[in-house]
């Protein structure tokens, strides 16, 4: 989780909203990314789904099986459903997100009858410098 | 619509489940993408992911306001908060998908509180080609 705090603050600072993801093989980092939708200009640029192509990308494999994702925040419908498709093993993350999560909030994607994959999770990891780096951030901008 | 079917039979000839999708701008079409997780080694690369990033690419924007989508199946979780995430204005989908929907099954991405942007949509547009490329493709694999 320390690497996916770093790459949230390194994101935050290129003024995008301050979430980093890393995905782990075992003690191996596959992938590390912060959000970038506004640099990217791509929607779906959210630091889990930048982590998941990336991670797939040098595995040369549409699944991450027997992989696991660490996110500052909690994942969002999109990034929850990519999370089902990637075949993610464990999903840890951060600060709960009640106006956008999709995990334990809203969607509840892992929930449904329609989620094919249900990775183990669990919530509230780093969860005080992850909120932390987020209410900076949008203190800054008020 | 067709532009979309014609991407999703040709996602069906590479292998891959017969889905397609195009952005429009009024009478301008921006991307046309068909479905390419397997070919692409991303699990995150549905018909309507691809035609969005193409779309806000070639825009150069984060967002796709006065932008339209057609897409031959019912999108999935990730691609519902993917279109919200883009402020889509309208949806129009081919084939309702019970198994794996997240528009009227499933997570119901749209009708979350969590959801910050509910395009129009119109679904049953097309589906019966939509459809049977589905069938078709799926009974040749059994």
């Amino acid at each position: 989780m320390r690497h996916a705090l770093d790459a949230a603050a390194a994101a935050g600072r290129a003024g995008e909203v301050p979430v980093g993801a890393v995905v782990m093989r075992g003690a191996r980092v596959l992938a590390v990314a912060g959000n970038a939708p506004r640099t990217l200009h791509d929607p779906t640029a959210h630091a889990e789904m930048l982590a998941i192509r990336a991670a797939a990308a040098a595995l040369g494999a549409e699944r991450l099986e027997d992989c696991d994702l660490y996110v500052t925040l909690e994942p969002c419908a999109m990034c929850a459903g990519a999370i089902a498709h990637a075949r993610i093993r464990r999903l840890f993350y951060g600060a709960s997100d009640p106006k956008g999560g999709g995990v334990e909030h809203g969607a509840r994607v892992f929930a449904q009858p329609t989620c094919h994959h249900r990775p183990e999770v669990y919530p509230a990891i780093g969860e005080g410098e992850a909120g932390a780096l987020l209410r900076d951030f949008f203190a800054a901008r008020r």
